[in-house]
């Protein structure tokens, strides 16, 4: 089980930031996606779009994300432009696919505990750019791609692929 | 060259994720961002980053997106939902690598003739996530994978990779 944990949301500056990173999560093949703090809006916006589109895909909060971050069981990886670089360790994380997994994801500065906790620091390349697309690029590395065929089970919206115009099939 | 044309940013609302689709297109390997209107904000942070840390990525603005779209010599790539997966047409697409390429990202919703006048109207996923992340994906395979060995060049800022902690060098 894959479970992304969204540290240092701020409501009113990280609302889209946020739901972007719960929509990568449940797309690129993450199950669970956790938001540190008050705010029910990414959370219940992650979940209406589960409902639509299928899957069994759960966001919810955490308030006490140390305790939550410390008693993890299983790897801890933090996503930072600071970390070792992704191609250096994917071969070695690869080899935890089988254990619970999480992966950690600031908005603001993250505290430096957190790199001593996480099992690793990773970087998605080491150019400041977006925990979006740094979210992205990891899961479909760790997973091999498989976000290709994911099957979103009970969907009520399905989109039928087109060259051109859009086509979506309601249930 | 790889530009990357940002249509429908609302300055307040799309202010961090236009920036995001900035950063991402510097570091997975375009050469330039365009930004549909007339706020400067996101351009300039592009550019900053740029001037900090390092390379000569381009960022500006266009008021007429239209024309500019219908005008471009080279071959134009709508990234879509509805459109054709990836995996699909990856192996088309890179057959246009050596000639200009212009991708077509949209925040609010894309008026139709877009799909009529790319080239290509491209799927990461056919399920609801970021543009963020689809651009990050799509930049990753049609380079294949390059990113990962760009130099900066001129960079007054340098990450040195770490274990554990962070490590910046200035210039």
């Amino acid at each position: 089980m894959i479970t992304v944990l969204r540290y240092g949301h701020r409501a009113v500056r990280d609302k889209r930031t946020t739901t972007h990173v719960g929509l990568v999560a449940r797309t690129f093949g993450a199950d669970r996606f956790i938001v540190v703090g008050s705010d029910s809006v990414p959370v219940n916006t992650v979940n209406n779009v589960t409902e639509r589109w299928g899957g069994d895909f759960k966001a919810e909060k955490v308030k006490d994300w140390r305790s939550f971050l410390k008693n993890f069981k299983g790897i801890r990886i933090h996503l930072t432009m600071y970390g070792k670089p992704l191609s250096e360790v994917i071969e070695k994380l690869q080899t935890y696919k089988k254990e619970d997994v999480l992966i950690f994801i600031g908005a603001e500065k993250v505290p430096a505990d957190v790199y001593e906790t996480c099992e690793f620091n990773v970087a998605v390349g080491n150019q400041p750019h977006s925990e979006i697309a740094a979210l992205a690029i990891f899961l479909d590395r760790f997973t091999g791609g498989k976000w290709e065929k994911k099957k979103f089970k009970d969907a009520k919206l399905v989109i039928k692929p087109q060259e051109r115009g859009k086509k979506m099939e309601s249930f």
